[in-house]
């Protein structure tokens, strides 16, 4: 037992030792900061991150703006930094309002990674997001698994970039992919579900054949389900829908819905955290230099990805 | 000193036990295969690897099909399968044909990981490469912040995706970043510097005017270099190149070219083994029943980046 405590306390003292000099930071506590923080959506990012720290035995905080006021996440990242912490994981409410206080927490040693919404221009490291197109193309593939010839619509917001962007990874992936599925309508549901049922009333009306609906938001496919539903087309057409709330859960363990597609926030945090730790341990033996060599050791930009939820494994998804 | 053995017995068995109990891998081997695998390109995407390889203590193998050879690849990579490693980090030389044997791979519990060119329609985990719209618009800001008025040639491959897309990332960002510089002018190189030179000799007399170049490839630079210093227009002419060898780093030495994108080849190698690492060790704690959620912990797609070499930090590329 002698043995052993003192094992214990000289394996302590060499942990101690190993992390102490490894590391050129002060702290090790890393801090993930958000804006309207309370939101759900958030939780399996930061529980991503917390489990990457179990893994790396350091610290982390979860902070962020409680409103969705940029001003308010501005004062917030500024005090993050002025707390001098191992690193920054943030989610980006305005990418030019942000900038500044990004490049001058970088400037001052303190590793930024962003996730789920970047400043592209501005000098973070990491962007940890959600490849809108080839999350089209996901879609694309699973409707394409279950029909393969027919009718299909949309159910999308044209004014907004990352709606587009799955919609067009969509389109272009059955075409290439798919050919005999062909898309005959596109509305505009404005992330609203009533106003997605109203308009894909109207599109099965006018195209009683179609096979298969691509919703782009969580809304849109909650209201074109109904629209199928109360068309009597539901066995007939198969939904993909994007996002979740309970409702799509619902909708989908009743078969109104086919599937959705989750964004993988718990590997934004759970990679962020290995990004920053990689930075602020200097582990990048082979180009200690790489600083000076002007060589980024983490990449600018990683696509997450979507997991397909079903009646298959959407019992996994509830909250 | 008796101590210290002791504690370095314990300490060695408690490692032992963690790394048995911990990892549902037999192996401790990652294998990287590639092809052409005595080619320069690769060795700083298997140094990465095997930085990440002392940071994790794991052993690694370097291998692959000496030829230019699918079916030499297909068969090397059958082989590695069988030896059973703890994780495969693969370079595709053809998504189609290679897809079947990763599958097989996968479906035997052994993680595959793609780097430089990829599978996409396989079951890879993940797969690690440059962005070429992205690494376009790294070239354009790059040129905007040297020049941000004036006329502008490309000189590129048309009939080569991979060029297409840097050629448009940059085309978009100069539209959209930096409006002061038009493109008058595309120039189809061939990836061959006597055709690259011929041709952009034709666009200087032409638009004599012109003050800055992109080349989407080595030898497509090299060939502009040559024009423009044969029309005396060095001085005017700010040229951005794409990889390189010697003969662009003793360009951009002189003064001849003034940048050129080096793509991240070593993280591909760090950060795959680093992926490979996470699912051989099953350290995805939260999600123990990943598997059965249908939830990937990898992200599919890691867009590695490029980085500006330019007589600042060339001498850290010289091979």
């Amino acid at each position: 037992m002698n043995l052993i405590r003192h094992a214990t306390y000289f394996m302590a003292s060499l942990l101690l030792f190993a992390s102490l000099s490894s590391s050129f930071a002060q702290s090790d506590e890393y801090v993930m900061v958000t804006f309207i923080s309370g939101l759900e959506y958030w939780r399996d990012a930061y529980r991503g991150m917390e489990d990457a720290a179990q893994v790396l035995g350091v610290r982390t905080l979860y902070t962020g703006a409680v409103r969705y006021d940029i001003s308010e996440q501005i004062t917030v990242l500024e005090q993050v930094i002025a707390m001098q912490p191992a690193g920054i994981l943030l989610t980006v409410m305005n990418p030019e309002a942000l900038k500044d206080s990004i490049n001058r927490g970088i400037a001052q040693g303190i590793p930024i990674v962003t996730f789920d919404a970047d400043s592209p221009l501005s000098n973070r490291y990491a962007f940890l997001g959600t490849g809108n197109y080839q999350a089209g193309a996901v879609a694309a593939r699973y409707l394409c698994s279950q029909v393969s010839s027919g009718e299909v619509a949309i159910s999308s917001v044209p004014a907004q970039h990352n709606h587009v962007e799955r919609r067009q990874g969509f389109i272009d992936t059955l075409e290439n992919e798919c050919p005999g599925l062909t898309v005959v309508a596109i509305t505009d549901d404005r992330t609203d579900s009533a106003v997605a049922a109203r308009e894909m009333a109207a599109v099965l009306m006018a195209n009683p054949d179609v096979v298969g609906i691509f919703a782009t938001n969580a809304s849109g496919g909650v209201g074109v389900a109904q629209a199928t539903r109360e068309a009597g087309l539901s066995e007939q057409v198969t939904i993909v829908s994007f996002d979740f709330d309970e409702g799509t859960l619902d909708m989908i363990d009743e078969g109104l819905i086919d599937a959705t597609l989750a964004q993988s926030t718990w590997q934004m945090g759970y990679w962020g955290l290995k990004f920053l730790y990689a930075i602020a341990n200097d582990q990048i033996r082979s180009i200690a230099d790489w600083k000076a060599a002007g060589i980024s050791p983490l990449p600018p930009i990683v696509d997450t990805g979507v997991v397909v939820i079903t009646a298959e494994n959407s019992r996994f998804w509830r909250r």
